[in-house]
């Protein structure tokens, strides 16, 4: 029978520490194909190098986390009581010297029940070891991911076919919002960014009640989640017509983005790509425009390892998926970013985005 | 000149620390107005009992924090070279043998990151005392949550005008999601519930793509967020008909509901709301049929302190706002919940949610 916890036990084995530490989040997640909120409640697995995991669950869970087909103790609370007799029976019941957990994922309040309930305990943050697992994505998980991506791009063809210059940013976020969820989302990667003109330009842009105009680009950047998977795409379309300028400004990004497409396969570094990407923009007449690294990975979350920034000598596998998504962002005049979804394979890169991503006019 | 931390120095004071730590959140936006996300990079600020505050910051964020007007020391860092010169010039600038945190915001990987700067630093958790200033909202906290709460109300009633019966319940949570940003949300307070007969009695429940019929209840629990403010509203509607049964569930919960609102004022407990609510329920012919407590604080978190239940005897101050939110759940049936959002004032609950709650047949 398979050990669905080969991967963690080898993980604390390499690490010289008697167990691994999980909490709600995308590597529970993974492991145990369900979610859990954290919130206020403590809840956690350990994952010994050999025998049992064992569990401590808020009493409210517990039908929940039976379904997971549990295969250790169980120490469940309640909030009447509070949860440090739960620690102190987890660890009558399992002692340990050492342990790894999650540090970017654990609060500080787990991590004080912990160090209580094992006096002593040396506790190690082996974030990049735990969430690392996450890094190769299966076949399952790429379809999933890929579905996510699918009613995405679904969502922005038919928002776009109802876009009309005269209507504001808000109106455009609207109709977007509401075709994700027409077409299969279960909720939002992130509050969408749907920009026009100079607002385009500005970091962390909100749609506003501001009329798209003729002649501007309207940037949307935006994902559906589904199934506990995150779409994150970017498009930037022109109302009415585009100018000399913004072709330019289109034409640039186009081609980093493309070159970044060019240099990817398994093997290659996270700063190769961005190198490959930021070399075309610095190259152009608009270097001094870019403000963003190349790109981050994508996957439960929608910011994940690896991040494609010069610097980062990662190598990457085959089954990463991350995004490509240079930008130009000219202060008070336009904003342009072309963002795909790419998944890393032995013989090249993989765009799981395949809206198009020709210049295209709305009138 | 008045000291805007002078609330987190007399917590201080008051735990016999040298200082709180803040990092990216809700105590962090309501000290200073302004939200940063947290991801992988650490971003602290130490307020000291007395004397200027200090901050480590992501370099590249450091644009949008000089924005804040902060009064003391930054140490930034970047990505190429990590963040621990910068918390080891932190330390030698403001040297700290105490420090209280919060401990259900910081993560494990600050924690260390502090502990190896500070070297036998004490980490207090004052997760209740610095969340405890969020407790009692203030005018404008009250406005901005009005706010919020308004444009979701008129969602709902822009959703429930074109309602049908034969629409699946994800089409409904489409024209919802739509409505909440046309209406001017900038985010979702949580992915929407929008559930139908059985649907409805089910925790968690997703919109599924089936055909809500005659007789159904339709269970909508949703919000919209605006300015870091979220709303939490749950009506229940009946497709075409409600016959005896529904009825007697619907009037059981209204009752449950305005039993809440009844007994709440300044000075009561939490403990004594939820018993006053949960006794209708428990007094029914459908007691069997209880599932949750009676609700949870609201403001910038959709789920904060106080927690609306039988135990909690912590006592509620003029300026607190909770969600009422009794429900009944029969398995493959019928779920009905009503919810408001109740302001604690010294004359009795203001009830910050206006839309209807008379039971509504949608024909």
């Amino acid at each position: 029978m398979t050990d669905r916890y080969a991967e963690h036990r080898a993980i604390a084995r390499d690490l010289g520490v008697d167990a691994i530490a999980l909490v709600p989040g995308s590597n529970f997640e993974r492991l145990y194909n369900a979610s859990f909120g954290s919130h206020e409640r403590p809840m956690v697995i350990i994952i010994p190098v050999i025998g049992a995991p064992v569990a401590l669950v808020p009493n409210l869970e517990l039908l929940s986390f039976e379904a997971l087909g549990f295969e250790g103790a169980v120490f469940d609370w309640r909030d009447q009581t509070g949860y440090s007799d739960a620690f102190a029976a987890m660890a009558a019941h399992l002692p340990l010297t050492s342990l790894a957990v999650e540090g970017q994922v654990m609060r500080v309040f787990v991590h004080h029940a912990l160090a209580t309930a094992y006096p002593g305990l040396r506790i190690l943050d082996a974030e990049a070891q735990i969430s690392g697992l996450r890094l190769r994505k299966t076949p399952d998980e790429i379809s999933a991911l890929t579905a996510a991506i699918r009613l995405s791009e679904a969502a922005l063809a038919e928002t776009i076919a109802e876009v009309k210059p005269g209507m504001t940013e808000r109106q455009v976020e609207s109709l977007l919002v509401a075709a994700l969820f027409r077409n299969g989302a279960d909720g939002l990667s992130f509050g969408p960014i749907v920009a026009a003109g100079g607002n385009a330009a500005m970091p962390h842009a909100h749609a506003r009640d501001v009329a798209i105009a003729p002649g501007d680009a309207l940037l949307i950047d935006f994902g559906g989640r589904k199934d506990g998977f995150t779409a994150d795409i970017t498009r930037t379309f022109f109302i009415g017509h585009a100018d000399d300028r913004a072709h330019q400004v289109y034409d640039t990004v186009l081609r980093a983005n493309m070159a970044g497409h060019a240099v990817t396969r398994a093997g290659v570094t996270a700063h190769l790509i961005d190198d490959a990407v930021t070399s075309v923009l610095e190259a152009s007449a608009f270097a001094d425009y870019i403000r963003t690294k190349t790109g981050h990975g994508l996957g439960r979350d929608v910011h994940e390892a690896p991040y494609i920034m010069r610097g980062n000598h990662e190598v990457l596998a085959a089954g990463t998926v991350f995004t490509n998504e240079p930008g130009l962002y000219i202060p008070n005049e336009i904003g342009v970013r072309i963002e795909d979804d790419i998944l890393v394979t032995d013989g090249g890169a993989l765009s799981l985005t395949e809206f198009p991503k020709d210049l295209t006019v709305i009138s």
